[in-house]
């Protein structure tokens, strides 16, 4: 066994900074990707109201886009106007309101529906039409030639007034590869900003995902924005290997809310993306902001943050068994690739359990402004692990324990003096 | 532009039967793949342990091994009977039980822990230790050297006992290359089971995942288990790509409760896995138990099934916006790549909202018995949307709405046959 190779990546570790060169950055490897280049199409506005509790009124729209905007995102997709008549009003209202992010709104591919979407004053249209055989059966009944028609008519009409138009295929990853490129190509002609990529169902794999954001890239000269449905819990991964393929732009929205279980939602991608690239997200995105944004979201529509959720779920930074908590201790980049106060938030050493070690338990000791030797902080922790076998313990189970020990310590060496 | 390809995987789709042959099943280009044959290790009562809130008492346990076993998992992994007293007697309990499962623990690499866990009756023990620069420079402080000598030490004591035995390293992904192919090579040569990748602070991308277990197959002629954390969102997927790259275990727990935000779900890689091979999930695992299974685990630790949980989350197989919903009730398959049936769930047609679609609504009319032309629905719907514009819907709000408008045209028919 030769002696341990030691990676400089890793020699200038400090708490809470990242190490550089980043082995989680982007591949070398990937020559065309946009880990470092990404921009973010937020959609709480419109795949989030097509979430089973949401209604957003006008005022909460309002909250919700303003949020959005402080917190950063790069574009914000309104609901179609020609979903409902307040649809078209709210659409108009936050086109008003002078946000730094764009707006978009979201049609299906019909020039009625992009005649009352350039009308609204938003900053692009995102057109999108069902190409797979089911949808092109069941949904809307037309073929690939019609479909390429209509997307040329929508095209032009919203280019001829001055926007942003981009167009998508939906379910693109059961649609006919030929039949994508075609069409993919023929918009790309005729001066599409960009081209979408929808996992509509939620199917795709990410190495599926990369070799057809590859493929597509060789095809076009626009940029590619993904869309990723999160049914088989694949939609983070999916984004970041898209954007490693070569894709710029990913949809998400605040807790992935929309159809069904949802899509790639704002805080993971920024998990994701600041492993990846940290000074990058740190500079256009107000990660402190996160949590209260997915509160009131979650408020909103009446949902609760879910246990697990990367970064605000309840215990992303807390720390159990007792050989993670040591580490945690001498160094927390042992078992965090996360900063929690990048977000504003804190870590947190649970000792108060039957898997706690003493090095946990000395933490807690010297916390105290108790003074314990190693010896018996070991002696003091077999104590409280044999109480946590017999029920779940809190953090003032622990204290008393310890106090009592520090008291009876003490006593032995006052009734030592005193003899 | 062609005309449109028909791709011959679509042409025999009826409801709820998956297409075949499967565009999502074992990609061709691996041929090392075992997403096929894939394993379950079930972590609950070892990584989900070490979740926040758990507290599991012998009773618990029992019960959740026991209904772990029924759903069919491969293996159950119990904590280390050396973390407490307790720990090693409920693990002799429950290898009592006379599961059909596999029953593992899992160890620190040393010699007084391996003693304690093969004297518990347990079919296997899963060692780990930590081989990061990190983790040898704050965890452990030992160097390579001396973890080969421990691991070949442990490992032919485990052997000698005549039961199964993995050595995995720990924080796999921010590990010297060169560091794990040693010593995986090394404890392949005298006889390890599986060796094991463990992301252990969830830093690891898909692609990453790929190149580590394929490089890892090429070195070991042993099976490979892998082990991946959520922090970053990508624990579902990087778990299918280490399968597409031949992994053969992947370490599960119910709803991914473990350390900090957790590890890969048993239902999120369900519905990954279901998607790939139907066949092959359907056969092994008892699906319809998944449901009970969460909640009972939930339960125990005091949280809520997420809102977006993979097929059991509430709104999973929920559709909303109109042209979603028109093309579900002509074919589920167009907006679902899984089939609630298969979990023992139903789908629902969400039509109480100002997204909603005639089709949706003409549905709705048909369940009510009663009878309205296309014309009717379509005028009827714009009654249901204008109110769904001015505040939420529930169903017997739409109802009403319906049953007026029928009873007002049977009015006009009936005034005009009076006149």
């Amino acid at each position: 066994m030769p002696p341990a190779t030691v990676d400089p990546a890793f020699q200038k570790v400090t708490e809470g900074v990242q190490v550089k060169p980043n082995p989680y950055g982007p591949n070398p490897h990937d020559f065309m990707s946009n880990v470092s280049r990404f921009k973010l199409i937020e959609s709480t506005l419109r795949e989030g109201e097509q979430f089973a509790n949401a209604f957003f009124d006008t005022e909460k729209k309002i909250e919700i886009a303003k949020a959005l905007d402080e917190f950063g995102v790069d574009y914000i997709e309104l609901t179609s106007p020609a979903a409902s008549e307040q649809s078209r009003l709210d659409c108009e209202a936050i086109c008003k309101l002078g946000l730094k992010a764009k707006i978009l709104t979201h049609i299906r591919c019909h020039m009625d529906d992009a005649r009352i979407a350039v009308a609204t004053g938003v900053d692009g249209v995102d057109v999108v039409i069902g190409t797979s055989q089911f949808l092109r059966e069941y949904s809307h009944g037309k073929d690939m030639n019609y479909i390429a028609k209509s997307a040329i008519e929508v095209i032009e009409f919203v280019k001829s007034h001055g926007i942003e138009i981009r167009f998508s295929s939906e379910d693109s990853f059961r649609s006919d590869l030929v039949d994508l490129l075609n069409i993919y190509r023929t918009v790309d002609k005729i001066g599409v900003n960009r081209v979408g990529i929808a996992d509509t169902v939620g199917c795709a794999n990410p190495r599926q995902v990369y070799d057809l954001v590859r493929t597509l890239k060789s095809i076009v000269s626009c940029e590619i924005e993904c869309h990723f449905h999160n049914d088989t819990g694949c939609a983070i991964a999916n984004a970041y290997t898209a954007l490693e393929a070569g894709a710029t732009f990913i949809d998400v929205s605040v807790l992935g809310i929309g159809e069904r279980n949802g899509i790639t939602s704002l805080g993971g991608l920024m998990a994701r993306m600041i492993a990846a690239d940290r000074d990058y997200v740190l500079s256009k995105y107000k990660l402190h902001k996160l949590r209260d944004l997915e509160n009131l979201v979650a408020d909103s529509v009446q949902i609760n943050v879910p246990f697990n959720n990367p970064i605000t779920g309840f215990c992303a930074f807390t720390h159990k068994a007792g050989i993670h908590a040591k580490a945690i201790l001498a160094n927390p980049s042992t078992y965090e690739i996360l900063d929690p106060a990048d977000f504003g938030l804190t870590r947190y050493i649970h000792f108060a359990n039957r898997l706690t070690g003493w090095n946990a338990i000395k933490s807690r000791v010297d916390q105290l402004n108790l003074a314990l030797t190693d010896a018996q902080c070991k002696e003091v922790t077999t104590k409280i692990k044999a109480l946590g076998d017999i029920r779940p313990l809190n953090i003032d189970d622990v204290d008393s324990i310890i106090r009592e020990y520090h008291a009876d310590q003490n006593n032995e060496i006052a009734a030592a003096i005193q003899a």
